[in-house]
């Protein structure tokens, strides 16, 4: 058995969000008995990775990616040939730059997916004529423009929060008191109150579906739709990603109408 | 990070047991930032593990225990100081003792929790004055007698399904079409209203508690009462204890009102 492969996951940012990650793995595989199902590994070491929204805004010098090439080699030596982190803002240039350039010096094989190049992926495929999308995030991904950047790319456009609808996006995650971080289950009334309040304004400035660009945002609203524009998931898109790159022909046909997207 | 200390999960037993472990693991820990949760590697191999209850019914001489002590020695490897099984069948007698003579011979020192021995000392607990418990089980553990004999030890009694009831338990689980390993998410109609019905059963013969005995079936009622009976959940037990046994100051007061028991 030692050298089986098998899909990593490197988890812990956070915790639930790795757990989400690995069940809609699991939800999107074809499968009716137990041995039929993937192998996963899920490292879920939260004390050992800075808050990677900390180190965007400047609150603190450490960048994550070091701890997270850690994880990411540790994955390699268990087995994974292909990876994922379920974490939009550890997406962001500064860290997931760092991230790949550690894993090449240190002759890491490991094929690590971009979640957000995902996104953009699946946008082409499954809403083909939308071009205009709002995205729910951290302040952290928000201010390095991740999102806007790499749809730019491939030629869609960004509905932008003002500052203020930004900060209550980010509370809806952060607050000690009723932020998806303190509160996952249940997610607070609070949280998903301010989440759909955040879509309204962004519909009314042009957003034709919206992006749940935190991962723990996708926790809060599992719902197809809020304030009845489309919900995508980057957890679910980078969850069939991984089943496509590991084993396409047990990835399950994608049915908008599940009610995980 | 090489020498951090971690929770180990022997997973794919079956593979959304692993993920409900974890979860729990996750809820019953005091921590309101992602750096305060407790660092967790679940290893979910199903592919690599024979099914339980196929062996103990003779339908097969493959031993799990060897495919489980393999993980169990990654998870060493990885950190794992303390380590749970999330399948009640697993812990019958022909494979789990297998499993800890095997990781005698290997040197192995992870303290592998056994399930239902924590949920004897759970009950005598939490249930005091409650002597009759009924189980939903496999066919594969009901066999083997788990339950009886270890609950026996501590003075409980077993309210015995008849072989028909056991057959119905068994089909919630394991039936191709509706049973909770081919349909998880969520549970089919069939299962959930098939175990309400051999709850009632026992009710009738006795049982003042009911032990969701089948990792899978605390997956499919989640509520904290069926039947008007209480319903313990190992896996539930089991993430409290494997807190207990790694940092018992994180570990949350036992709340019986929550959703999830």
């Amino acid at each position: 058995m030692s050298n089986e492969k098998l899909i990593g996951i490197m988890g812990g940012v956070g915790p639930y969000a790795g757990l989400d990650l690995v069940r809609k793995i699991f939800d999107q595989t074809k499968a009716i008995t137990d041995q039929e199902h993937l192998p996963v590994a899920l490292l879920s070491l939260p004390d050992q990775i800075p808050d990677r929204t900390a180190f965007l805004l400047g609150q603190t010098n450490t960048n994550p990616a070091d701890a997270i090439c850690d994880v990411l080699m540790k994955l390699e030596q268990l087995g994974a040939t292909v990876a994922g982190i379920p974490c939009n803002t550890a997406h962001c240039a500064p860290i997931f730059e760092a991230v790949r350039e550690q894993l090449e010096q240190a002759h890491c094989t490991i094929r690590l997916l971009h979640m957000i190049e995902e996104v953009a992926l699946f946008i082409a495929q499954t809403y083909p004529s939308l071009n205009n999308f709002g995205v729910l995030s951290t302040t952290g991904t928000y201010r390095t423009r991740l999102y806007p950047s790499i749809l730019g790319q491939h030629g869609y456009n960004v509905v932008e929060p003002n500052d203020a609808t930004q900060l209550r996006t980010h509370a809806t995650i952060y607050h000690p008191d009723y932020g998806i971080k303190a509160q996952s289950n249940p997610v607070s009334q609070i949280a998903q109150q301010e989440l759909i309040e955040v879509v309204k304004e962004l519909k009314k400035n042009g957003a034709e579906a919206i992006i749940a660009g935190c991962t723990e945002i996708a926790l809060a609203i599992p719902s197809a739709t809020i304030a009845d524009l489309p919900v995508i998931d980057p957890t679910l898109v980078l969850a069939r990603a991984l089943i496509r790159e590991f084993r396409p022909d047990k990835l399950r046909n994608h049915n908008p109408e599940q009610p995980s997207l």
